[in-house]
């Protein structure tokens, strides 16, 4: 997916009171940031902020941090926001790579939605489920494992849940189809995924635990 | 799916130099029936028998037991095989419930092709991958287990992956569309398939195993 490049992208990101700009500096202290025990759940590559604000905003008693490289896609995430007061809600402008750096053993659930499908084999280490990261997230997860992921995308659906079966990963809920599962999949939809329906293209989805 | 009524099935089955009549017979004795010390697949719930007989003169080092518990599709099958000589193949017109009582640990792969998808949540349990099915698999496998299966049913295919994940079993290979998977993933269709490959239905297939 190609974007829009944001013209003052960077100024609006750090002039954002959502923004935690020295991620690391909070490791180990994040329910401080909050001032609460509540969840915390993380969103790899938020794009847009659709997901993650909406979320926040449906679950105040659970805490959200959105993380995404892309400026003009933080940017658009603060635009987003706007005035709206989320106090459950933070935004990060960083390398998922890093996030062991930015969070102990405390986040309870990573959404991985619509990542960056990197289809390729040749790019294949970049893909959010590569084992790799299945490692990484071993290290911020606080006990129980727990990623949701979903995606329009069959070649990284499938290679999710190799991976995460490989991992011992269990599968709590998996839909084929889910704008038409009969099971009602709670679901707050992104830009992306509105066009998706509108085009009658299949999202996939996974819940996938492992108990710790 | 509706299934003709074959005339004289009963006959034509019993006739059969293929038909193991009394399968409880040769548990534990299987080796025996085929003289060899080849690997032994097991199709349950075969049909009409298109994929059993293909993979068992596509591949003569390995047998093949189809079975079904239709009369009339056992029928087809035999008259599909007709006068061909394939020494690796035998078929079974019987109740995959049973499989027990027919199999000791011989089992090396359980294919589960196009199997009735029961897509009803009151007809859970007579889903081929319902964990009581998983179990009972566990009794005649030799010793890693290992299930192929494919479907064009969302709905079989995603509980499919939930119970096997759940029962620890790991997917070595998953496609969301088998007949267009790069990978290029060796397959034999059977009449069905080819019907829903020419309606652009994708095919969904896994390939799990679990080291005993």
């Amino acid at each position: 997916m190609k974007y829009n490049e944001v013209k003052g992208a960077n100024r609006i990101v750090k002039n954002s009171s959502y923004l935690i700009s020295k991620p690391y500096e909070l490791k180990n202290r994040w329910r401080n940031e909050f001032n609460n025990n509540n969840p915390i759940c993380l969103e790899l590559g938020m794009g847009r902020g659709e997901f993650i604000i909406n979320m926040a905003k449906q679950n105040p008693k659970v805490n959200y941090i959105g993380l995404e490289l892309n400026e003009s896609q933080t940017a658009t995430a603060v635009s987003k926001i706007g005035k709206q007061d989320i106090p459950n809600l933070r935004l990060i402008c960083a390398d998922a790579k890093d996030i062991d750096k930015m969070f102990g053993r405390e986040i309870d659930t990573i959404y991985l939605t619509f990542s960056e499908p990197w289809p390729k084999p040749i790019d294949e280490k970049k893909r959010f489920t590569h084992i790799n990261f299945l490692k990484l997230y071993d290290r911020v997860f606080k006990k129980d494992k727990h990623i949701i992921l979903k995606t329009d995308n069959k070649v990284l659906f499938a290679y999710s849940l190799e991976t995460m079966s490989s991992y011992w990963y269990e599968f709590k809920k998996v839909s084929m189809d889910l704008h038409n599962d009969e099971r009602k999949i709670p679901n707050i939809m992104t830009d992306w995924e509105i066009k998706c329906n509108h085009d009658r293209k299949q999202i996939y989805y996974v819940d996938a635990i492992f108990k710790g």
